[in-house]
């Protein structure tokens, strides 16, 4: 495998991982499902933005399909989160780290297999920041939350920056892993940033928001 | 450009635009969302029933990825939108007038690309009234509320016939354009009338409806 | 046609009668619509799981859109589970017998079209269960509802059982019948018995469940 090809497999897996832990946590924090719903929906998380990337590529079967590891690393860290539920439930920060994490690794590997699908560098933007957010839409409809990417904190802005950073960095020739890194700390930090001082987007003129 | 294929794509981008102002809308009124938001739920509702006709027709990746004028007019008109909410969100006709005329534009723009890429009379009607209704599904979903196609309205109706008249009316070779506004212009009246009237389709059997 | 193929059709089309009959009730019951609602939350029910399936699988358009017979079929189930509602809406159990049907007959038949179509054993098996529980899934996120597979009875792991057995009753060399039959059968019974008894499979530990 070259050097590109590990990183992205790399972070792509430590996404897939981080998605994972965050579904499933969700499944027993807001839904109380049991074992099955619980890996279920880790599974649909970690694995549901990749699907819905490759299915706009027309790259199918998905990478899921073709590849156990996803597969393998999705359901560990679903029966992870399910044995650890416990210590971890009451705790709302795990949850939001968690998919900050998965949402930064998703931003940088949605774009960057978009580009070597061939996609325009617009098109491998939205189609990263579509990866990055594209599992925790599902996980929202699910459980029933109006999905985060539509709600007030700040969510697509840090994943479109972060597939912004890979694109164009890749473009300058910076290499595979440096604009990869680069993309997926700006991601996280706006991400956050957000987070921490619940920084919303402007809300419509007229409004207290 | 041949005629058809300038028909096609200016009623496709008419009823991107009539689909991206009633999502965004559909945003401020329904869910108070921010920017993001907006724009996100409007693109969404613009793009969503060409993209799963593509993914039905196997067309992948869809237009939208590989022209960017439906992403720029469904970004304008979700922008658009939000900066004229304050204008329009007290009025329940706007959003509703959209949406009935991009259900009519992508009833017949949905039919036609399904017959452009070989598809039988009956699964080119069929894909266009799901072009037609698409968008706003995924839109309902969103914002949880049962979708407008399911619920008590005409609304699929419309769409199957608009997509009917471009089907019949291509077939017995009156051109690209006649049919479309015939279609679209057909699909809009009932929907209006249904709209008007609060029209709804046969309830079960021993109800009052 | 081989024997294979008359198999996986007639399990095919009858799951499709199925689900068709369950969304449509679950429509009546649910969700209070009327005939076009009716119908079309039977027909998604009935045509969706096989859709998400082809759509993994690449094989696009999907079956249903190239063969009539899962479109009439689903439309029929609509109609006459929506004339017969009067009769059949007061009871709980047929909706669940009929889900319960259709998963059955699903996870064989999508186990064996994956195979068909190339996959690995355990994709044949997961996409099988997907092809089960992916129509009831969409149904009940139309009519707002925590979808069955994530909620507390056992669903999912029937339809893994089920498509289990295809797969290796297949490369064991049984012929395409028996091992259809024996995986819907083992499926069939397992739900029932979930259904009957509301076994659900283990909540997260420290809980009463």
């Amino acid at each position: 495998m070259t050097t590109a090809a590990v990183t992205a497999l790399v972070l792509d897996l430590a996404g897939t991982f981080a998605f994972a832990l965050n579904g499933a946590l969700t499944a027993v924090r807001a839904a109380r499902l049991d074992i099955v719903g619980v890996v279920t929906l880790g599974m649909i998380t970690a694995l549901g933005g990749g699907i819905v990337r490759d299915i706009l590529l027309g790259a199918l079967p998905p990478a899921t399909f073709n590849d156990w590891r996803y597969l393998a690393v999705a359901a560990g860290g679903g029966l992870l989160a399910f044995a650890l539920s416990r210590q971890l439930e009451r705790l709302a920060t795990p949850i939001e780290i968690f998919d900050a994490l998965g949402l930064s690794l998703f931003a940088v590997t949605g774009a960057a297999k978009a580009m070597t699908l061939g996609a325009g560098a617009g098109q491998a933007i939205l189609l990263g920041a579509i990866t990055a957010v594209g599992g925790g839409t599902i996980r929202d409809v699910l459980v029933r939350r109006v999905p985060t990417v539509l709600s007030s904190e700040l969510y697509a802005i840090p994943a479109l920056l972060g597939a912004a950073v890979v694109v164009l960095g890749t473009r300058a020739g910076l290499g595979p892993l440096l604009p990869a890194l680069a993309g997926a700390g700006l991601c996280l930090l706006v991400r956050l940033i957000g987070l921490r001082f619940r920084l919303d987007a402007p809300h419509p003129p007229g409004r207290a928001g």
